[in-house]
Parts: C-alpha cells; structure tokens; sequence
C-alpha cells in the first residue's frame, strides 16, 4: 500500500529520526521524502511517502505513536484514495474545460462529484462529461441559506476541498472560515499586480510587458490568501485589452489545473502566509 | 549613409505613402520599416531604417517637406553617431558591470562619457575602465545646486540620455522634467508588484513565485513612468529574502542593459503613459 | 472592407512606395505594415492590412497593376473570409481539443469543416463538437488510395490548410508535394533535438532539462520543414518519460495551437527553409 | 560547524533511518535533507546538510560507520572550506567575466586560484581580478606534454574541479579521464540541438524559434557528458547570426555560473548518463 504522510511542527532535532523509526516500524520503505524549515516561523514541513503492507490503521499509530513528542500537524493518506473536488464556475469555462480534459487524460488524480454555478450557461458542458451539475443562484438576499446549502453537500459528498475555476461571486468569510486551507482560487492577474476588476484592462492601461495569473488559497482577504502557483507571459504594446484576456485566460488555466495538482498530490504546505510547496 | 527616421503624429491616411515618397525624393532606400496605431490616443508612430548617399541634411529637408503636413514630432539620426549616455550608481555595481561589459563586447550602440555617483565605492571600478567618475554626494541643503551641476554637465557633455544602473536618490522633479523621456529607470521589482522599499523582503513575505525588475523612464511619479522591459524568474519557498535579491540582480542587469539598447537603437516611442517598442 | 495583402518578391528599391501608393489608388487605409528583407536569399516580404469601401476586386486590380513590375507573389483576403482547415489525427486528442475549445471561444479564427482520422477512437468526441468526422484507415495496400480520397475531400471542401494534430502516419511525398506550405504539423520534440520515435524517452535517456515542441511545415522531409513556433519547459531529474509526455502535451497543444492562430492570420512567410512570422 | 554529506549506493530499505541515526549519533541537527531514487539504475542519492560541534572527523567516523553496510560513495565536506576552481578560457570573456563578477559579488562558493588559457588576450582581464593567469600554448605537438603539466598544477593547486569557459581546445580523454565528474564544460548551443562548429549559425540556417546553451561534465565523448544546466531564449526570423551569438552569450554566461554554483554546493549527482541536482 502505498501511502504519503504529511507533518508539520515546531522545528527541533530529531524529527526527521523519529520519522524514518516509525516508518520502519510498521515495515514502511521510504520513496521520497523532502523536508523544509521555515525559519521566519520556526516551522517544520515533511512529505513523506512510503510503502507498507501492514495498512493505514498501523501507519498512523506506529507513525502518531513515534511522533506525538512533536505534537505535529500529521495526515496520512493511501494514495490510491483520491481528493474530492466541488468545482465552483461562473460563466467563462477556460479553467473547468482543462480540469476535466486532464481528469480525463488520467493526469489529475482526482474525483469531481459536482460542479456548481451561479449561472446555468455551462449545464450542458457539465454534464456533457458526465459530471452532476448544480445550479445555486446568489444574491445578496439567499447568499446565506445557499451558502449552507453548499456547505450540506460539500458534507454529504466527503468533499476535500473547492476549486473557484472564474467563480465570479465573493464568498462570505465564514463560508471561507469553514473551509479553511480548502478553497483554491485563480486570480486572473499577477497578484499583487492588479487586484480588483478588469484586471488586464489595468495591465493594458499601464503598458506592462508581461501579464500573469495566480493560484492562491482563499480566504477573508479574498486576493491575500497564501500564493500556491503563478505563471507570466511577455506581451508588448500592440496587444489589446481583449488579446490581454485571451493570453491570460491560457495562463490561467494552466496556473489553476498545475496548483490543483499539487493539491491532489499533499504537495502544499501553509506556513503562515505563505506555502512550501515540495514540487 | 545609414539612417533612422522617428516619426510621431495623430493618426491620418497617406503617412506611410508621404514617408516612402520622402525617402524616395532624397535617393533613399528603405531597408526596415515598422508602424503602429496606438487606437486609445489615435496616435500613429513610424521607425523607418533607410540608406542614401545624398547625407543627414538633404534627408531632413526631404522628410520635413514631405511629412510636414502631418506636423509629426520627426527625428533622423545617423546610425553611426553613438547616442550619450550618462550613467548614474550609488554602490552596487551590477547593473553598471553589465553595461560597461556590453560596451566592451560592442553589443551596446552608446558611448559613456561619463559615471556620476552619489558615493565614492565605484570610482576605482569605473575608472579601471578608463570612463571618467564623477562624485556629487548629495544632501538635503545641496540637491539643488548639485542637480544644477549635473544638468550643466549633461550640457558640456552632450549627453543623450540618462540612466539610473542603481542610482539610490530620488532626482527632483525639476530635474525630471528637465529631461523628458531621457531619464530611464531599473526598478528593482516587478511593477506595479512591489513598490516602496526592500520589494525582495515584500515579495517574501508576501510568498509569491516569481519575481521580477521593471525598466522604465522616471517621471515625477517615481515608480509611475513609462514602462520599457521587463522580466521575471520563478522562485520557491526555498528562497531567501537574500537569495532573491541576489537572483534579482541577474535579472534586473540584463533588464536595464536591454531598455538601454532598445534607446540607444531609437526603438522606442512613449505614447501617453506607454510605450511602443519596435524591437 | 478590411483586407490583408501578403507579398514576397526578389528585394528591390520602391516597393514600399508602390504598396502605399496602390493602395491609396483603391481608397485603401493602412491599418497595419510589417516588412522584411532576408538577405541570405534577398527576398523581400511584405504584409500590409488596409480598408477599403471599393471592395475585393479593385484592391486586387489595383494592387496587381502597381506592384506587377516587382513579379512578386501576392496573396489578398478579406479577413471576414475565415481560413478553412482539414484537421486529422489519430488517437491523442489533447491538440485537437484545444483547436475545438479556442473555436468555440472565438479566439482562432478558423473553419474546420473536417476531422480525417486513421482511427475511430476520437470520432464521439469530434462528432460532440458539431464537425464531420472522417475514418480514413491506412495501410501500405491502400495508403495511395486513401490519399486520393483525401485529396478529393480537400478540393471538395475548399481546404486552405491541413493541420496534423498528433497524425501519427507518415504521409507521401506526393500528398505533400500536392499541399506545398499547407501542411502544419505538431513535432512532439524540441526540434533538430529528437526525431523520430519516443522522443521523451530519448530526452529521458540524455537526462536534458528543457523538453520543447515544434510546429513545423511538412515537407517530404518529415521533420525538416520550416519551423514555426518552439516552445519549452524546464524539467528536473525526477520526471518520469511518462510525466515529460504529460508535460510535453502541454507544450504541443499550446504551440500547435500558436501556429495555427498565425497562419489563419496569414502572419506567416516561408522564405528558403525559414519562416519569416509577423506576430 | 556546518557539513554537507553526500552519499550513494544501490537503492535498498533503511538508508534514510541510518543516516539520521549516525547524524543524532555524532550530536548533529539535520538542516536539510534531500533524497531520490533513479529507478531506471535503481541508485539511491541523498545530500544531507547537518551541523554538529564535534566537528569534521567524529562526523566521518559516525556516518562511515552506521552506513558502511550500504557500502556507498560518501563525501562529507564543511561548507566553510570552498572548493577550489581551475577556470580555462581561450579569449572569449564573458562566462570568465560573470565568475568573477559573482565571485566578487560573494554569490559564488569557490576560490579561483588559477585561470589557464591557451592565448594570451585575457592575461591583463585576469590580472587585473587578482587572479593569476597561466598562458598554456597548445599545439599537436606539445599537447601532451601541456595537460601533464595541467595535471601538475591541479595537484599542486589542491583543484577540486576544472571550469571550461569557453575554452575552445579539446582535451584528450586521458586528461577527461583523469578528472572523472570533475570538468564543467559550456556548451554554446541548446544540446542535444546543435553539436560541432558554428551553433549559432546552425541554429540560424535552419530557422529555429528558440536557442540555448547547455552546462555539462565532460567526457570523452565531448558533447555527450551529463548535462548539469540549460536555459534558453526565444529568437525571432529578424535575428542574424552576430545576433544570436549575441544573446547566446548572455545564456552561456548565466547557464555556466549556475551550473557552477551547484556544483559548489555539492547539489550535483552524476547517475548513468544523467545528473541528479537537488536545487
């Protein structure tokens, strides 16, 4: 069985010791194992994957066992048990399209039970893949109750975590507070170059030469969330707001599809306000 | 003899033919030839390349008769006249290597007449070089008058155009307008990123991916002129506040070298807060 | 009218002038102009986009009486007038996806009136997107035939262009010879880096740290016609084959797709065994 | 103090746990640790950084113990103590110069204690850093007798590793043998692109969109070594072959410095034809 085990603590010796024992312990081999100390926060991130045939249940408790000293963060998963993703869409389907093209190529190992949209224009597309769609309109008036509605199936289907692929509504912070670390958004702008609206029309306006998007987890603060990926490409002069927003709708969902990835894959860790991301 | 021809004026039919037909009357041949129409100011700006035996002056009474109507902003320059440029440092010397290393390759169309400092490290560096050094230490009782001195040297010298290859003191607005457009700029960030002090210990704490360094010509709005090259790299968590400033010397030295070269090859046009460049 | 005229012809003095004046003649505005003179072949290349009221027919008329004494090639289309592609493949469907999906978005402006395939397998999914699909197998006994056939369709459809999305089957030096510099192919490697088969593998083997992709024009040399548009990625020692194949499908979709987009804009020239591209 | 261990051997349960067991055993704290197995030769590489206060030999004594049943290749070194670098050059200056710049600049981990070359253009370059320069004239006659001298001073000089920048003699495989994974070698062209005479060129007559440089160790088969590093650059039809050798030096300079730097941080493994680099 093949199984990643994700720890973070205090920095402090030994841990890295005390890590491979237990391993060894429940007749674990090691594949990879990266590690990382953030010193800013004195933090202390390891990804460990390794193979046993004694199971998950003796995994976590040779491994919470030989560890609990450190009174880490851990989290162990059998990879063969992929994150569940909601998907959540507005109108544009650049990043959706790419999510489920690399779903169905086998390169994104994940499962997405449901899409669901303030709008109904991408039903078809949806469902055309096969994938159940939900249509939940938002205004100021039923934010709340649909918001929990949310919430009950995020519950109901063993959701792991939402991706906002051009999302176009601002959730509400206890909505973000309840998912906390769980929510990836794509800003399509290179972040913290323009926030706000019309981002590539901002870029137009100030005559950049590169644009750029960026993946980032969401929260309160909804452009401030801790960065997971970011991309650019050179533009010049002769582009127009409008070539701007195509350009940038490729880095988007390329930026969107390469940081759900690494998500599905335990390879992002949130140290304050930024992520070790073990690539 | 080699010629470039800068046109600017309000778009309108007949340009490009009255320019071929000018280039025509004083026995030129066009050898490159690039145009562009800026739609959000209806401004039309040419770079045409031509060579002709007739010389610079029958060429500029050709073009000026022919381009007239236009009342275009026209300028013609002998490719073998060598723009001047005055180069202005603090301490660190990297992005002044790369341009002197540049000149001595003869990549760099330009002469350096002279290097003016606020501090003295760099004099033995520059004058190794056999480029004349100039110390004009500058406080809040002398920036006037120092400023005073410095334009009366761009006079003497016949200076072209000014850079700042690192150059840590805010020059005056009176200054800055004094040469418009003349005054190009390495920010030692990915604009509009991470403006104000230390942007490399900003973009750490704030975990982006990339980084970057902007080019531009100074305006009074210090970090607001227009912007002429820019360039990133990808970084990780891995990174240093000083890792990345390192890595951000490499980038903004190549930055300014190619903002540099872009001027000193009259390929580029400011069109209200943007430029055109014809690289 | 908004028209694009391309011309190639052997480099000479006037012809820019009689460009702008013949268009001038036809009530035409210049919108945009680009030239160049490859001097290793002293061929001149020209494409100019202008409006006219007068329409189609005097443009050419005007243009063709202009510029004859030049003998040059000349090429005039109303841009309105979508380029008409024949898309073929096999069984990998990550660029034709990406063609179908820029379609849709009206970001490629093309026509594909068919998809040919030696395979079934990706008939639902051409189908689903409203475009005839063609079976089209190929073997040594009927290979001729096959391209006879294709060739009728390609007559009968009025195909500009023919776009190989990952074609795995060689196609004869007469089909090629039948399309000269219509033919687009996606090379799955970095080109002159790795021809022929399993090219990942290869740069797997030779441990590179780039991989690339090359759209290129077939010519009865498969992978020696001239190149496009290259594209890369950096890759690190922990990438499987399998994982630079998924990574480089990105690369090929994005450059194919590039490659595409510039020749249904007529922004491409070939001149000897280059491409001289206008973007 | 501050050590680095690197080891490899043959992929095999518990290398991991043993090393961290011999750290704790010395006194040591693991400060970073990176591991990878190369499935394809199933080796088992691992750089351990660690400090400890009983220094050098009480850490060699420790790891050679508990990982002597692994019988690996270890190399312990104290990142306070530079590995030494013999740099070769022909006259071309700028991979020389971008050492020297970052040596200065303190970015560079290694002492130069000689520069060689087989012409005598950069002698006052070399000088004037401080650095002592060795004119070593090599023709087919003397060839032999030169290298062995070469080898002389690399034991005299205690040399760890030999930079080729841009060093334009071939060396003859006694000498490469002699010196196993310890020549770095810039390759001016994108390997496995353009091998032999005149890459630029090469890169030009066939119409590439793209060109770059390759770091590598040197082996026999000159071009055919691990590759360590490669960056490359977009280039575009306009570009003539002075040009692309232009900004090929720019790539060169910037591949082999970066190339350098990991090598003197002991991040480079070579395994099979292929190098592992924990960057």
């Amino acid at each position: 069985m093949d199984l990643i085990a994700n720890l973070q603590c205090a920095d402090q010796p030994g841990i890295v010791h005390a890590m491979t024992t237990a391993v060894l312990n429940c007749g674990g081999n090691i594949i990879e194992n990266q590690q990382f100390t953030d010193h800013t926060t004195n933090t202390f991130v390891m990804r460990t994957r390794f193979e046993t045939s004694q199971g998950l249940a003796a995994a976590e408790k040779s491994l919470g066992d030989g560890l609990g000293k450190f009174s880490p963060a851990l989290h162990i998963r059998e990879t063969a048990k992929k994150p569940r993703a909601l998907v959540m869409v507005t109108k544009e389907s650049h990043c959706l399209r790419d999510l489920m093209y690399l779903l169905e190529l086998g390169e994104l190992p994940i499962e997405i039970p449901l899409v669901v949209s303030n709008r109904e224009d991408l039903k078809q597309l949806v469902e055309s893949h096969g994938i159940t769609f939900m249509y939940l309109p938002v205004d100021a008036s039923n934010k709340a109750a649909q918001e929990k509605a949310l919430l009950a199936k995020v519950a109901e289907l063993k959701i792991d975590f939402v991706v906002l692929a051009r999302y176009m509504q601002v959730l509400s912070n206890d909505f973000c507070a309840a998912l906390p670390g769980k929510i990836i958004n794509i800003h399509h702008s290179f972040l913290p170059g323009f926030k706000g609206a019309k981002p590539y029309h901002q870029a137009h306006d100030r005559g950049v030469k590169i644009i750029g998007a960026t993946a980032h987890f969401v929260t309160a603060d909804l452009d401030e969330g801790p960065i997971i990926e970011q991309d650019v490409a050179h533009v010049t002069h002769s582009s127009s707001p409008e070539e701007l927003i195509a350009l940038g709708r490729d880095i988007e969902r390329r930026v969107l599809a390469k940081a759900v990835k690494l998500y599905a894959e335990d390879r992002i860790f949130i140290v304050g306000h930024r992520t070790v991301i073990f690539s």
